[in-house]
């Protein structure tokens, strides 16, 4: 069998489960712009753009796609699959959107989470009579349970992430560095390792370090900073996701103690993962950790978020989310506390749940690293 | 004045610009996530993700940004311009949206173009009787004329992305190196250049050419291929947009022919640009010395996109667009030839219109370059 052939049984695959899903969500169309959810279902890893592209799945019958002609030869391999409708600079390509779906009146469309907006509001005002919605409920039940070969590409994402950081650990110098000169350095090291560039990446020094989304910057790194390190990179579109704080320097008793709270709250959220428990679970375990150490009020975010084709993806582990895990779930475990004006800690790893409990997907040392 | 009130000043002034085009337009309010939008108003550069952020800002009175708690340092310095209205992981900020809307009724509520599907949902949903429309028409007055600091910082990464340029043609060596090999090469000497990591990077070789947005890849560069370099990186968020197109080893007959076709198209648009002239006859003027040639049904889109904080933007070079050009639009002159199989041609550089006519903001060499 061709690698062509290959993909295509199992793009063609994941459009019958779309398709299966649609019929039992009671849902007339899906539809998906550039985005994981398309790269999910073709293989395509289109670039979003103000040209419209999207492929449109109905609950019955042949899925098409409507591209830009100049963007038509990146779908060649999936016109077995899908019927190519090509629009050429001049055209007005809702007009191909609106013939596709026929007669809207009535019609259920559900939208992939992360078209532009620009696009949906020309399909509301080509499709009247119809129903939009979001189509966060039929993909996430395609991509929320990851398959034995997705699994295996994360954790081949984790381990070589786990290899570029020990690399990064033995031969980096922070003080005196710019974030961005040290994240360009340990960007290089996972290109290296095959990962790709980053998919993303925050260096986040000293009073920085307490603000978990930092941007990079210029700012030197210096002799007593706490040096936040948040990046990932990705095997055939499967991410990465790693977290680990260092010192530089010999941190103060106070630093010590924190990291150790931090690393303590990690290990609970992992000892919480098992099929059925609730995601908020995994959350409340880390924070009881912390807040028992009297530093809830400085753990502002959720534990961690599903982790797939997209860096951010359900499951959420989160307050408020009763949703039971299920064995093939992967999320991050990513507790931190951020003592504004003075330093952030968060150490993280991603965790796929399996039919017993939790399983690691870095490996990576979590003892509190000090760096020059 | 410190670096601060300097830059709410321009903030502020572009917040008003924005509401005084809000009230010519009778819109209520302007919506705008993370985006070039964004940044043009708040100079925020906000990662899109599933958190919702976005600025609101009302056609009187105070402006407010909806942000999660964890992202709001990013804002701080903008807290005199607009309201910071956090959320919690636990919280839903459609909540906060909705809340700051008010009564929705009756109301006309814009929204940027790139703002995902899944918010604009919700929002739909949240404010009832409200009508939604793109907020393209209101961002476009603000952003399609560049100012005077505008143009030096797209002149400035025109110049730095020629100069790299230059340099890659000097040292560069393609046949027997991979798309993705090469491409690293270029994209390193961008960011030696300051133009930060590559806002995109197309190299695409031999038959590949010949597909306009092909996708870089691991195929190997041979001798006789035509090897496409479409590449930009930005200063301060603003592009270059820059094409040369290089044969490996000595070009047959043939290819010199369509390189001066293209070349010619190219010079023709540029010669097409003044204030007042239609975007549709730049693309026109192209178009024309191609299809003369005898390539026409080779040359498979617009012959330019405006280029700003965003690397495609307003106004359009293309076909049915009578919008007249003004002074201070900045887009691309990228004409192409396209044969399928064999080899494809495309030289770009970035255009401002000017008074009195048009100037290149690139100046590296329009003459066929080979390379080995």
């Amino acid at each position: 069998m061709s690698e062509q052939a290959i993909a295509n049984r199992i793009y063609s695959d994941r459009i019958a489960k779309a398709q299966a899903e649609l019929d039992r969500q009671g849902v007339d169309f899906l539809v998906v712009g550039p985005s994981s959810d398309l790269f999910y279902l073709l293989g395509h890893p289109a670039r979003t753009s103000e040209r419209l592209k999207v492929a449109v799945i109905p609950r019955q019958g042949q899925a098409f796609v409507v591209v830009p002609t100049l963007e038509a030869p990146g779908l060649a391999e999936r016109q077995d699959l899908v019927d190519l409708r090509r629009w050429d600079d001049t055209a007005n390509p809702i007009d191909l959107f609106a013939a596709g779906i026929g007669d809207a009146r009535g019609k259920t469309i559900a939208v992939g989470d992360q078209l532009w907006s620009v696009f949906l509001l020309r399909m509301q005002a080509a499709c009247p009579g119809a129903q939009f919605v979001s189509g966060a409920g039929v993909l996430k039940e395609l991509r929320v349970i990851k398959s034995a070969d997705e699994l295996d590409l994360l954790r081949e994402a984790g381990r070589r992430t786990d290899d570029a950081w020990a690399e990064f650990i033995e031969s980096a110098t922070l003080a005196g560095r710019t974030e961005t000169e040290v994240a360009r350095h340990l960007a290089g090291l996972m290109e290296e390792h095959g990962l790709g560039a980053p998919a993303f990446m925050i260096v986040a020094s000293g009073p920085g370090s307490a603000s978990p989304h930092h941007h990079t910057g210029e700012r030197r790194i210096e002799e007593g900073d706490s040096v936040v390190f948040d990046f990932g990179g990705n095997i055939q579109g499967y991410k990465s996701d790693i977290t680990r704080t260092v010192h530089v320097g010999e941190p103060p008793d106070e630093y010590r103690r924190v990291y150790d709270v931090v690393n303590r709250a990690r290990e609970a959220a992992f000892a919480a993962v098992r099929p059925g428990a609730p995601c908020e679970s995994v959350d409340a375990a880390a924070r009881e950790v912390i807040t028992q150490a009297g530093y809830g009020e400085y753990f502002i975010h959720r534990v961690g978020h599903g982790l797939g084709l997209d860096v951010h993806e359900e499951p959420y582990m989160v307050g408020g989310n009763a949703e039971p895990l299920r064995a093939g779930m992967v999320f991050s475990d990513e507790p931190g506390i951020y003592i504004p004006g003075r330093f952030g800690i968060r150490i993280e790893d991603a965790v796929a749940c399996t039919e017993t409990g939790g399983e690691f997907l870095n490996h990576a040392t979590h003892e509190l690293i000090v760096m020059h």
